[in-house]
């Protein structure tokens, strides 16, 4: 190392470490949506003890110029700024940090107990700072900046001079004039993706569109409007519908998974690829694609969103097989393999080979597919096991597909081990599917949401939180009866500002399994037929509709970030609240999570989080059962039945005595 | 981001993430001793279910080939391996991740349940596998790959041949012909220090020669003889000097600070720089050059280092002050301006302007310096007051010091805010003074010694832990007494691998403060002579001796990764272990933190940090008080005079009855 290359600048002293939030080093992309701000720190400071100042840089999609923001200290070097993004898309952000000579000076010189030669003589320093402020300085500063210098040093005395040097607006009008090329920028840029707020905030409605019809026949797009518009009256945002596609023959699946269908057996979404065509064409059973088209229409007339499954695998009948075989793994006879996992065989479905020779040919192929639907106005997509598939190839593809549509939104399938899961999110899908299907306890839950939501995580990885899946019946909503499927929905929609249900299963509890310890539906709709009676006496659809409603008026069940978890002295009554990233909206929820007991206890609240003053009483009001109760202190009572749950305002200031005009 | 530029590579599927420790993402050095390995873990894994393998790549200065070792799996995508440093100096580490197709396959093929056509196609890609590796592998081992692929494939039973295909080894025998093409490496290559044990681990005596007399006459280098001999015979590895240069007289400070000096006032070592000479000349009242390498002789002779102060400022009279007034700061009229921080004025000292126009020039003459020292044998620098410096012109002096010399140790005195601290350990110190001075109870210690020891500031930060220094006085001290002073000795001495006392004001419990409310000592060394008694009855050196006695004997104490604090139920009493890296050696200490009263209380041990089967019975060992006792389980009681303290070896294996020869 030596001191001639110039990449060491000894004119250069403040030092900057640790910008944050980046992902792995700034490798991968911040996640924020276009009505969030990015709050982000830094460490600068200088040697001795001269002041510094210190600045964020960020810039949008498209942008060359930097906006900058000046960062505020927070103490002990560290600084903050916030930005929000301007658009859609990929920013960068940076930060720069500068000595600050003049604020310096006038700080020294505010608490100088020097002889009058010696003040004289820091005057004319102070001056000749401004003078070089001058030149760097926009125009109309620099001749104030040359004014005040000329002030310090005229014939006046010296208090006088003094005073003029001390004002307090100086320093920050020689701040104009740093020099730019004495700014320290940080070692990286750091990117974030921004994104729309639906890919933050949403509740998900899934429904297998075959079985919309009411008399047992095979449902079309048209049958499936009267879900649409029940999804709406739930005050769903999404309805995400399994692979609409054509769907092999060969090794069909029957009714409950068997290994042979039968010959009206309508076979499963997820088996893609006939005759009628691939991943770009729609089942005929369901109609055409102008059917589709006008159901995407009449969705948006009714202010619902259409995700689709991204599902990249194959029926043996695919065209695609045919027509390239070389895009799947292959025996040395020729044969093309199906998916397996030993001893597990998946006879139905052919796995493309994403490392093949061709990978390129083949990724572009399947951007296309993605591209096809985006196209046709589907801007939601759901992706099915990504973990299957290359991780370069969703990187590559998500920004590909972003870089020319940055309102779509991806999420993940990812139910597999935590490094892939977040691996995939911090590769770029907006949101993920989460093990929050499986965590059913308090401690539990607490747990996994405050790691979602309290640590780095959450900076690349939104959640979306699912209580079941067409995949996925858990024990609890087996053996939990209605009160379970009641608890768990309040928990997905209040814990997450993303949930989703796979209904009509859902809300109208239905709860049988394959077999005994399996987590597969009986009769399940993967692979055959079912007939809902939407308007069943059990059926959720009333408290799915209030908790959505309520969702959609609090801004505090919108955001993530803000979820807190609060003490209970019964582990069946958990005990949580979210509040908006401004603080002003807040909601507190308790949850009964003994589907079978009536449960009672204290809870015991974090009272700075909820906005209220800790001396005085406060109102809660339960938006669920509307009751109102007048609390004090962090310690009071809550008794829930089996499936009930508050869902609470707190309100800090309750009307006294002194409120009544004639008090004083 | 297109397909086509060869970023992004299809064939390359595993993905390689946090590979750790990383200081700041890799932009400085992680630092550990040549007798230390450091263990790398990274996040590695691959879409799909296909095995991957991992290996840990390392290479020491000036060395281009990589070495390798495999890691191994810890679950979840984590891996883990270690390497030593082979020198001193900058090592580089990465990770490389590969997929391990046979291994893949094995696995698949011992779990298939498929039919006899199916498995002999398995055979045959098995053989196929087999044969890639062969293209990659040694020649040895390629014959042995083509003759097993030959078998999968003979004219053999299939079941015989599916029994080859298992072999625990060939999986092994297959790996070791993995492409190299196809290894994907980390993004970042991350540097490690290494450097001398004594960079981690060693007892400091700072004394100031030139009160070595007992006659209250200024003593020279010669005199200084009888302070080496009595440091060594107490057990230090270590004796630092304050600055041995010509002192200036100009602004000269007088007895206890006063402003001004008398005649005969001899002035503060850190206003370096007279008629005489500067930063690499000696005091003459000291002695000459040769004497000074004389001393140093004579330490070595004693299994002492010598550390010598960097105080890189000048007194008014330096050399250079008159020779480069452009590397000084000056005022408008060209007066050179002394150090101050207002209203407080150091008119003894001018510092440096490590930023002036001709930085390159000062730079080199004080890298020069410290050359100049060095060569002389001095390999230990206590840097004075390293943050009121430039933090690029010590990254680069280090390192450049280093490259020529990387055995040399740098302690930073940098008593400044926690960033700064940080900042100037990630910048090449290899040990700092830290806030142990000012950490006096139970609380205090726990948190900032878990700090230090247990997060990632442990990567690039080496405490050196000091109950006192020349400029520090601590309350606890000025009021605690004797007892206060052994307590303090008993924490430095065990909480940290390296501590240092301030001497012999240390150990003759020198208590008095310059004035009320003050840290400063009231007679104070830096600007007068003392005459010490180094027998008095109270001095703690019996103590002192007995303590870095056990700190040899006990690798536990030579390391601080291995710190753990146990529970007490009296705040007065702290308890705490150290293991050494391997786990051999275990220290357990309990120090009585009130110097006035008697403390008792139960300690509430974690048995698996001492190494002792919780069920049996132990003892614990006193090597200060020599009594041992009889414990079983995590609670036992303690009792400890104001002053003492317990530095206990468990032993678990207690004999019994059963260990009796004819017991059975």
């Amino acid at each position: 190392m030596t001191l001639e290359t110039g990449t060491i600048r000894g004119e250069l002293r403040p030092q900057i470490e640790s910008v944050l939030p980046a992902v792995d080093g700034g490798r991968f992309a911040v996640k924020r949506c276009t009505d969030e701000s990015l709050v982000v720190t830094a460490i600068a400071y200088t040697d001795g003890h001269d002041r510094i100042g210190c600045t964020l840089l960020y810039r949008g999609p498209g942008e060359h110029e930097w906006h900058e923001t000046p960062m505020r200290s927070l103490g002990n070097d560290r600084w903050e700024a916030q930005f929000s993004p301007s658009a859609l898309g990929v920013h960068e952000y940076t930060v720069e940090a500068w000595l600050d000579p003049f604020a310096s000076w006038q700080a020294d010189m505010a608490r100088r107990s020097d002889p009058d030669d010696i003040l004289a003589l820091e005057l004319q320093a102070g001056a000749e700072l401004l003078l070089e402020a001058s030149k760097h300085a926009p125009a109309s500063d620099a001749a104030r900046l040359r004014a005040c210098a000329g002030q310090l040093t005229a014939d006046i005395p010296l208090r006088s001079r003094i005073a003029i040097a001390l004002q307090d607006d100086l320093a920050a009008l020689a701040r104009r004039g740093i020099d730019p090329a004495l700014r320290v920028r940080y070692r990286a840029t750091l990117p974030l993706v921004a994104e729309p707020p639906i890919a933050r905030f949403a509740a998900w409605y899934e429904f297998f569109p075959r079985s919309a019809r009411a008399d047992g026949q095979h449902a079309t797009f048209d049958d499936a409007y009267r879900m649409l518009e029940y999804a709406a009256r739930l005050g769903f945002d999404v309805v995400y519908l399994p692979p609409i596609h054509p769907i092999g023959e060969t090794h069909r699946k029957g009714k409950n998974n068997t290994p042979a269908a039968e010959p009206d057996d309508v076979g499963s979404p997820w088996a893609i690829g006939s005759k009628d065509g691939g991943h770009t064409a729609v089942n005929p059973r369901l109609g055409s694609l102008e059917d589709f088209d006008r159901f995407v229409d009449r969705a948006h007339e009714l202010g619902l969103r259409v995700a689709l499954d991204i599902a990249f695998q194959c029926s043996p009948d695919h065209p695609l097989v045919a027509a390239h075989p070389e895009w799947f793994r292959q025996r040395p006879d020729g044969s093309i393999r199906y998916a397996e996992n030993p001893p597990k065989r998946y006879e139905d479905i052919v796995p493309f080979d994403f490392s093949c020779a061709d990978w390129q040919g083949l990724w572009k192929v399947l951007r296309d597919i993605i591209l096809f639907w985006v196209e046709r106005g589907v801007h939601i997509l759901r992706v099915d096991n990504p973990h299957t598939k290359s991780l370069a190839f969703w990187e590559w593809c998500i920004a590909d597909i972003r870089s020319r549509y940055p309102d779509v939104v991806f999420l993940a399938e990812a139910f597999t081990r935590p490094a892939v899961l977040e691996g995939l999110a911090m590769r770029g899908f907006s949101q993920s599917y989460t093990y929050f299907t499986w965590r059913n306890t308090s401690v539990e839950l607490e747990e996994y949401l405050t790691e979602l939501t309290q640590t780095s995580v959450r900076e690349y990885l939104r959640p979306n939180l699912w209580p079941n899946t067409p995949d996925i019946l858990h024990e609890y909503l087996q053996t939990g009866g209605r009160p379970a499927f009641m608890a768990r929905l309040v928990l997905a929609a209040t814990l997450g500002a993303s949930y989703g249900i796979y209904g009509p299963a859902f809300e109208l509890c239905e709860a049988a399994p394959a077999a005994p310890g399996s987590e597969e539906y009986l009769n399940s709709e993967k692979y055959q037929l079912r007939t809902w009676d939407l308007d069943a006496p059990w059926s959720l659809a009333d408290l799915i509709t209030r908790v959505n409603a309520i969702r959609r008026a609090h801004a505090a069940l919108q955001f993530d970030h803000g979820l807190r978890f609060h003490g209970s002295d019964n582990d069946q009554l958990i005990c949580y609240s979210k509040a908006s990233p401004d603080g002003t909206d807040v909601i507190l929820v308790v949850v009964n999570l003994d589907p079978h007991n009536r449960q009672a206890g204290h809870v015991d609240l974090d009272l700075s989080q909820l906005g209220v003053d800790a001396e005085q009483p406060y109102q809660v009001h339960d938006l669920l059962g509307d009751g109102r109760y007048r609390w004090i202190g962090p310690r009071n009572y809550v008794e829930l039945e089996p499936g009930a749950s508050h869902i609470f305002v707190p309100r800090s200031r309750l009307r006294t005595e002194q409120d009544f005009d004639y008090f004083v």
